[in-house]
């Protein structure tokens, strides 16, 4: 395919893995890396939101995400995708679009996306000041292969693609002993060296181990919809996730994250419904 | 049209109004209420979304909208409406649907819903207990024609709908002296007396004033895009709600509202962007 249907810049691993082309039928294409999953081949849900965000804003005026819903519908299997993108309402403010990613075995991931181009304009009111956190450099790292707490860190492409530094205070679930209390928090970068920008804060709202884990209920909580708002573009270096559940019960477990950049400024907040593990 | 073709229960205004019907063309169709406005004829975002999750959950083997994201692509006039849903996969626990709401002009709300079957089991975790608010009969009545400190109560056809109550705590913009934090908290039922269920709360979650006119900000701040989950079936009687901008920055703002039925059970989380006013 000509270097020029490339839309995402391939600078890097994350922009090389949700890279989408032009396809000649009609809509984009990609190629699901294998190596962004969270165990079993399962893709990481940020990973794919991440492509299917792509070519909404490949079709749209406005270059950043602002408000992304995903509903996702089944598991989504590495290899060749599809992306159809319906065009909705466009004018100078924002615009708005709907992709479905399909797999060879048909639609995986419905997502509806609006757009619009952030500016740096301060804040007039804002309440969610970033946590204390001890720096990067005194957390948990989580990667695959990292001594946490002398346990073994299960095997998750994602922790290789997304360097993943977790805050002492919640990470007690790593070394045996889960704190009660279903809150994550952890710095986070890409592992390739680019800075954060609204795609990367996509797939920071989703990559989080589960909260449950600090309840210590080891299971995965398959992600049903996630939505996020990118408030603002975030600035060079770490980024800080917080994660909670508010609420568990009758199989099912909100999610809600919110990002802070390395300035403190919030960046992205998120919310998703996921199942609880039995 | 027959009466069983009619597959929302009619026996409240609520009810009627957010009914639709199975349309020869396929689909469903509806017609839009002009009495469910916030003013100059708008109608409110909540009363769209229930009649767009009627159309889902007529199609669905479950009866709750347990998630739900909705694009507002242009405003929706009252009258006739079609609603065409695109079924997603559907299962024992939860099924999946895609409705898109079009008027005279076109397609103007899109939204993502997800259905189960909500039973009664015990939360495993909350942790978003009830504020504490003076009792219904001790807040101020937002219904135009009320005295609510002298003020004249704006002429929106929802407030006749939606008998709420607002905490004397988060009222001062309706004396004049706004508190200067973005939060609204109010007691809501519907004004026909049918008690609440999934699709009222769907309407709570995008009833409250807008938080902004607590900044003293008094003008509209329309909703982008707006995920609704419900988490419980609610009890009969008054429900809590109460709404909290995060950030405004930008020309944007979010609000997120949580709602409590009268047992102080949390049953309901969403959150919206939405453009903030000039």
């Amino acid at each position: 395919m000509p270097q020029d249907d490339q839309l995402a810049t391939a600078d890097s691993e994350f922009d090389r893995a949700t890279t989408v082309h032009r396809a000649e039928a009609g809509g984009y294409a990609a190629d699901l890396r294998p190596g962004w999953d969270v165990g079993s081949g399962i893709l990481n849900g940020g990973y794919l939101l991440a492509v299917a965000v792509r070519a909404a804003v490949a079709d749209s005026p406005h270059p950043h995400p602002v408000a992304v819903s995903a509903s996702y519908l089944r598991a989504t299997p590495p290899g060749p995708a599809t992306l159809a993108v319906t065009p909705g309402p466009a004018g100078r403010t924002l615009a708005h679009a709907g992709v479905v990613l399909s797999g060879a075995e048909g639609p995986t991931l419905s997502v509806q996306v609006t757009t619009a181009t952030l500016a740096g304009d301060e804040p007039v009111h804002s309440s969610s000041p970033a946590p204390e956190v001890p720096p990067a450099e005194e957390c948990l790292d989580a990667q695959p292969g990292a001594d946490m707490g002398g346990r073994p860190v299960p095997a998750v492409g994602l922790r290789h693609r997304v360097e993943t530094r977790l805050d002492p205070a919640t990470a007690g679930w790593a070394l045996g002993t889960p704190s009660g209390e279903p809150v994550m928090r952890a710095w986070m970068r890409l592992a390739d060296g680019r800075e954060p920008d609204p795609f990367a804060l996509l797939l920071f709202a989703d990559a989080l181990p589960p909260t449950i884990w600090s309840m210590g209920l080891m299971g995965w909580a398959p992600t049903i919809q996630l939505q996020v708002l990118v408030r603002a573009l975030p600035a060079p270096g770490w980024c800080l996730a917080e994660s909670r559940a508010t609420e568990i019960a009758g199989g099912w477990l909100d999610e809600e994250c919110r990002i802070w950049d390395s300035t403190g400024r919030l960046v992205a907040q998120s919310r998703q419904l996921a199942r609880a593990p039995r």
